[in-house]
């Protein structure tokens, strides 16, 4: 269950925070888990919050600070000292959280925090994930872990773990390398609590079938295919000569997994980057705007297409009436078709999957699809109006426009993903301008033809 | 890593089943993942899948028909006797799997399979699970588990586990319950691994804080959202009297995360349901159609709204120009402004959150958007055409327009969420259309207002 936060627990503590009331403060909030903390941060003022993060002993602040978003956390922690950071917010922390708000710091913090680090090893630890750029497995992985050597017995391996052990909440995967600290396989938590024999040595009792592994310069979202089709809980991340550099817990790919969908969802409904509800105007607006113009100049454009037709429209005005039709089926198909391209490079079911095969098999379902879209607005037609040209017109672009709004769908996103862009920029306004052009150009020339204008 | 499957890979399998030459085959293939094998099988035919199927051992078999999606696998299974059902399948697979499998069934090899079952605890932990939503943590739950009485003394406690994890692939939580099987808490491997004495009692070391669990009615969403927020591996799942019934593990929930976003990228797309990239033709149109035919009606009604501007257009064709733009940019803030609260309410960042603020901030950001967008647009009339109404009518338009569409995009998805309807149906099309109508109604009241005619 999750906790609820009442706004009268809300107010509990705001004006404990105004009387200074500290010890029934600390009562409010010592026994919930920080992630629930950090959802009370967000209900508080900003100097509310700063003075209930002061009251927290420090492994839970730190704790709370790393639940935080990147935001606030920011704010918070430029408020502290260097000496503050180090030993209040990071040696409490394991070494990924601590690169990534590390990472934030300006270039002079960043140089005192870890000069300040009482602890040598994590100081190194640190450095080195700095290294890794945010969205590859290096920088997804902490270094803590739990490894055993190959030739050890499990005696000595459990007095070696208890060790390691002391820096990690808890324990999922014990790793078995070789004397150059080689990913060899992993030793079963199972086997390891009902072992019988502590004489027994860790190469006879290990297990290296089906090991997954990363290499640290893989993509987050290679990791994130990897974990998922394999429902692994952790996995190890390795450089090229096998030396295992640390691991990925699943939590953390959850999150890659909801922001990459968040952003393609957003991308999708013409928003430049993912927007939350609680942002302000500005970054709302800033999100927004880019696509507004897009498709403006995109009516622009449009509006000189028909410009062309100003004849044929003085003459037929009941043109004009199906524009909207024309256009919007264009961009619905279109979206419909790109759409379903960007889902099947996200998941890979079907990595390039034969080029030509998927334009024909995208090509049948345009054609059942206009086809039964124009025999609907013909009929439509021939019964609403009296001339039966307008009728022909509409039906015969509707079905044209289909197809070519279907290929050109599933095309653009293609072509993108081979020039290395992201393809889901190829979806929402981008292909829904594009098609509203292509759209009424066809249609009008089809209406020249028809009507002989 | 994830293996590679090489075309030449499939052709060597291939050829190995077309000769019959099953020790080969099984050799290709033996040590492979079953998430693997599974991939492979997508790749051949389906009487080459059941041969290959028919070659792997029974524990191999269960565990790639599970990796295998709905379809294949029930094609799969529907060829099998119940029999083979009972003894090849199920009693090789997780209680969760098997009660998906059997939810599958016909009913009367349903219940055939159920007694078929060597293992009674087996087939009635099945019964139970088939009595859940499978949407629900109930559906989502497996009953294998280890748990400990508060009571019991660590050596005893070891020897209760090491029985019960005989039927588990691997242990990664261990419950504490009191005599009546209700959740008190859990035992940290980790302590357990290293606890030095084993006369120690459970109820002196488990661990009660931040015990996080579900009910068996919560819905899945509710699942993912607690497992993410809390950063847990596995969920323990309780009746309303706190008996401990089973666990959920994260694996299944990162399938319901990606399933929920893959299905709002649909609708946000104009798809009826997620569509694969290798889904047959027929179940792509049938999931695109609907929208298109949405798409179609609103169309043909705004081609009757414009009519009744007919004489305008008449005597001024070039308000035609404009009539994409004034569609498109309405359309677009539609589908911006739903996605915006159709995320926010996914993600609770903000569960409720004041309508009226919601309204007042997205009027603030719609304000900005409309005033940059009109200006512009302004600025190119009075440029590109010699006469000024028009320009006055675009730009004025192009405000309401992004005015109203906004505040439409915001409140038919919170509508539809007040009445338990999904928000996301009201993104994509749906929004679209609705906006293209109510643009070009206040765009033609405008230049009759202007024009005077």
């Amino acid at each position: 269950m999750a906790i609820e936060i009442t706004r009268s627990f809300i107010d509990d503590i705001k004006s404990a925070i105004h009387d200074g009331n500290d010890t029934y403060l600390s009562s409010l909030v010592s026994e919930q888990h920080p992630a629930d903390i950090a959802d009370i941060f967000y209900k508080l003022g900003f100097n509310e919050a700063d003075y209930l993060l002061k009251i927290l002993d420090n492994e839970k602040a730190a704790e709370v600070l790393i639940e935080l978003d990147e935001e606030l956390r920011d704010k918070l922690i430029g408020l502290r000292t260097s000496k503050e950071i180090a030993e209040i917010v990071i040696e409490h922390i394991d070494s990924d959280d601590a690169a990534d708000v590390i990472a934030e710091l300006p270039e002079q913090k960043k140089e005192e925090v870890l000069t300040l680090l009482q602890d040598v090893g994590q100081a190194s630890d640190i450095v080195d994930l700095l290294t890794y750029d945010e969205d590859s497995a290096g920088g997804l992985m902490a270094k803590e872990l739990i490894k055993v050597n190959l030739e050890w017995d499990l005696a000595y391996a459990l007095r070696e773990m208890r060790k390691q052990a002391e820096n990690l909440d808890e324990v999922y995967t014990i790793y078995v390398v070789d004397e150059k600290n080689r990913l060899k396989g992993t030793l079963s938590l199972k086997k390891m609590l009902f072992s019988s024999s502590l004489k027994a040595k860790v190469k006879d009792i290990f297990n290296e079938e089906n090991l997954h592994f990363a290499y640290a310069q893989d993509t987050s979202e290679a990791i994130a295919q990897i974990m998922r089709k394999y429902d692994l809980v952790v996995l190890p991340v390795l450089d090229e000569n096998m030396t295992l550099l640390g691991r990925i817990t699943i939590d953390d790919v959850v999150d890659v997994i909801q922001e990459e969908a968040t952003e393609d969802y957003a991308l999708a409904s013409g928003l430049s980057e993912a927007v939350e509800s609680d942002d302000k105007v500005w970054e709302v607006t800033r999100a927004r705007i880019p696509w507004l113009l897009i498709g403006l100049a995109g009516g622009i454009l449009v509006s000189q297409v028909i410009g062309i037709y100003e004849h044929q429209l003085a003459i037929n005005p009941v043109l004009a009436f199906f524009i909207p039709l024309i256009a919007a089926m264009g961009g619905n198909v279109g979206v419909q078709s790109s759409a379903i391209v960007v889902q099947g490079l996200a998941s890979q079911d079907n990595p390039i999957g034969g080029l030509m095969g998927r334009l024909w098999k995208e090509l049948k379902v345009a054609f059942i699809n206009a086809a039964i879209c124009s025999v609907l607005v013909l009929a439509y037609s021939l019964v609403a109006n009296p001339n039966p040209e307008l009728g022909y017109t509409v039906a015969v672009s509707l079905f044209a426009v289909i197809i070519i709004a279907s290929l050109f769908g599933t095309l653009i996103p293609l072509s993108l993903n081979f020039l290395k862009i992201d393809p889901a920029l190829a979806t929402g306004p981008f292909i829904t301008t594009a098609n509203d052009i292509l759209g009424l150009i066809i249609y009008f020339m089809i209406a020249k033809a028809i009507y002989g204008i």
